[in-house]
């Protein structure tokens, strides 16, 4: 018999595969996790809202459709969690916010009416950095998300309870957000797969902004063909989106089942023998693929981030990736922009929370905002210039001669919460991400390893502008094929 | 024999007729606009450069194609002139900047390469307006351009040399631009035909930006066909644009000669008895279009400007459209945004000129552009915002009960250029045509009288976003058959 645990850890996919087969009803899987989350969101504080009743409603909802034979796909009755800075018809929305705390939005955000017309069972509203504006995830009304590999630690952030939640079996899989690394730092710090997708994949509508020309809204999940498959359903074009980007979305998750090379299971696994023998199960699955490790990722990183990337780039060239150094001084240009976009975008949106609520506001927060109010329109609108020629020439200037690049995702792994206070770790946090909110190119963060303090490291790999097949078949072949799977985090 | 001014004024088409029917050559017409412009342009100022040499190769080269069977189509040997905002490779381009008088580009504007592909001759460079920031087309560096109806007077700006070039014959046709109203209201005061197509059907490139989210080059020319058959020459999406529509471009001329009712020659003119019996020839060209007139656009308009529109607007009843009063709260209202965007976006380009070389600028300029300094971002974001949000839902709101807006294109006639220092009139020159630069709606100016001083109005016909089709053939019945020609303006 599967314990709740099992049940709660099921991949998506093989939850999925379950309900269609009616081997596990929606029902079910729902009450496993809010037992879940009953038991551990007290320690873990995961999520502002769990929406219990709704979520029941809806899983028996599912059950009822799948039962007349009307199955809508892998996230049917399948329990999600969603970062509260998600509209939700009739439940409230906070943004993370005291300000906010009282917003009963009329309507579904397009992501959540995408989720939910794939049958998706929503549990919750996942914590966050007050409206997102923030990478260690600690929220000054709402309390820390705590980290389920050591629950002194942070989540990383913005999206802070998504990791948490994720990581620890309380949804199998949650929204995030990401402006400047807000979906890739928790994956990496909580031992999770998370993608930013490229910009204007995902609709932006009725998520409350930060900054809506570097915001992206993307999945966390457990593994990579969750990942895709959780973002095929939310992507696509919305007219009600100006950042929108009218693209056809792909298949991601069944062409990675095709390509998959299952070690020794036939077609694309080739045992190789190496200098000593037999080292590993291998395959040539990415065999062709020219993946560039960029000059200076590994400047101040922290010793066992840069042992677990490198080992990580080390199984991807076995796998048979062409993996060379590429120097690209555009890299660290390409964060520049960002500075007075991000704040003068986010002082608009907020300007008269600053002006009216300002005692209401987080401090660290209030500070960012007040900076964007004197940001000038010239220093604006030069940056909103750089940033969209760097969105234009990106592609070319970083993949002239590679596929992808891959490099950490933090240049450091999780702290302990007590001691944001006192050195606040956002500026090594975001290092490695926030280049690509400016490009808007594709990138995901995958586990690869453990600290010796047994703290999750993530691998960022970063594709060509609406390349995400390519991101998600070299994360998932590292995931399947060339990494060492971290386990569960040890809360229970 | 045509004399030399007779060929200076033949229309554009038929010119292009003569010299396809090699009746007349385009060495012809070349040199006989450069002798006008010898004798006339001392007095009206309307060239900042003449390009002689250049002109008459291009014209002897259109010969020689024509010749050998190879004839390019309606502008093909064509003298034109180009605003002095449009880079010309190798002939210096100065946007009637000090600062700029020794630039000479390498480059073509994209429309410059799209009227030299068409094998118009190009002839000369217009004055304008420093930077094209200012209605009065008062250049402190190279002087007033001149109106041809009576020197002493203002062209209209900021494209005034191009105004007094195409109503003196000084060329066929001329490129101008509109970041307010800069083609239309040289236009209205120079008496002849201006048009401002949809935001983005017109590629800004290597033309020097005032505001680039509300500026459009255009032409200005004698009559309305022509207009039409220039507009479709430099019309068609340019990758290189950010701001480019990529929208197919009707065949706005040829639509019109279909359509065409000339009087007593056939289909479309109707003879019909008024209540005291024969008025005069009319037609139902426009029956079944429902034309508005906004509430408000007679406020503060000077005497004979509101007779002449409003016998302009009773014209195009007679043609059979359905003239209707409309409310329009929204249009006062859809100026907003112009100042902060307008402001912040030339400073934004401008800024080093500012900083290095305030001294060598305009007087109005400096302070404007000035001005732009000071807009927070913030404030800039939210106009462009609301800006956004009109383009959006300006076609709805504006063209919900109409086909066409019309009203005056000026509430006012020109003004004596030494009255410009003490009552600046730019306000009444800008306040009808600002708002459709916002909107990015397509907006003609044609003639439709003279004062009884004897300078010229114009009347503004505005459609929907993409929908110039339906300026035209409205601009086109009422100058065919509504309108009383005011004729040549008396220069000489």
């Amino acid at each position: 018999m599967t314990t709740v645990t099992d049940l709660c850890f099921l991949t998506l996919h093989e939850l999925a595969d379950r309900i269609r087969a009616r081997d596990v009803s929606a029902l079910d899987a729902t009450q496993a996790v809010l037992e879940r989350i009953q038991r551990l969101n007290p320690r873990l504080n995961a999520y502002i809202t769990v929406m219990e009743d709704e979520a029941l409603a809806a899983a028996r909802a599912a059950d009822e459709e799948i039962a007349a034979g009307s199955y809508r796909g892998p996230l049917h009755g399948v329990p999600v969690a969603v970062k509260d800075l998600c509209a939700t018809k009739g439940v409230r929305t906070t943004a993370g916010a005291k300000i906010m705390s009282d917003w009963v939005p009329d309507e579904d955000a397009t992501v959540i009416r995408r989720l939910r017309d794939a049958g998706a069972v929503i549990v919750g509203k996942t914590n966050l950095h007050e409206f997102a504006f923030g990478a260690t995830g600690i929220n000054p009304h709402f309390g820390p998300a705590h980290n389920p590999w050591n629950e002194a630690y942070i989540t990383g952030g913005s999206s802070s309870g998504s990791g948490a939640a994720v990581a620890a079996g309380l949804c199998y899989a949650a929204l995030g957000s990401d402006t400047g690394g807000s979906i890739r730092i928790p994956a990496a710090l909580c031992g999770i797969v998370g993608i930013k997708a490229t910009h204007g994949r995902v609709s932006l509508k009725d998520v409350v902004p930060l900054s809506w020309s570097l915001d992206h809204v993307g999945p966390l999940t457990r593994n990579v063909r969750d990942c895709a498959l959780v973002l095929e359903a939310i992507s696509g074009y919305d007219p009600d989106d100006p950042e929108s980007a009218d693209e056809p979305v792909p298949a991601w998750a069944s062409a990675l089942q095709k390509t998959q090379a299952t070690p020794g299971a036939g077609e694309g696994f080739v045992p190789r023998l190496g200098p000593r023998g037999v080292t590993r199960p291998q395959s040539d699955a990415l065999k062709g693929l020219r993946i560039g490790v960029p000059a200076g990722v590994f400047d101040k990183t922290e010793a066992d981030v840069e042992t677990a990337v490198r080992k990580a780039i080390d199984a991807l060239r076995r796998l048979g990736a062409d993996v060379r150094d590429v120097d690209l001084p555009a890299l660290s240009e390409y964060w520049g922009p960002a500075g007075a976009v991000l704040l003068a975008e986010a002082a608009a949106y907020h300007k008269e929370d600053i002006e009216r609520r300002a005692e209401d506001l987080g401090e660290d927060v209030l500070q960012r905002l007040e900076a964007g109010l004197r940001i000038s329109a010239v220093d604006y609108i030069n940056a909103a210039q750089a940033r969209d020629e760097i969105r234009r020439t990106c592609d070319e200037a970083l993949f002239s001669d590679v596929d992808l690049l891959a490099m950490p995702t933090t240049v450091r792994s999780s702290v302990p919460i007590d001691a944001v206070d006192k050195d606040d770790p956002t500026l090594g946090l975001t290092r490695l991400t926030g280049q690509f909110n400016v490009t808007g190119q594709p990138a995901i963060s995958v586990p690869c390893g453990l600290t010796a303090n047994g703290l999750p490291v993530g691998l960022q790999l970063v594709g060509r502008r609406f390349d995400e097949a390519t991101v998600f078949r070299a994360a998932y072949a590292f995931e399947t094929e060339g990494g060492v799977p971290i386990g569960r985090p040890p809360i229970d």
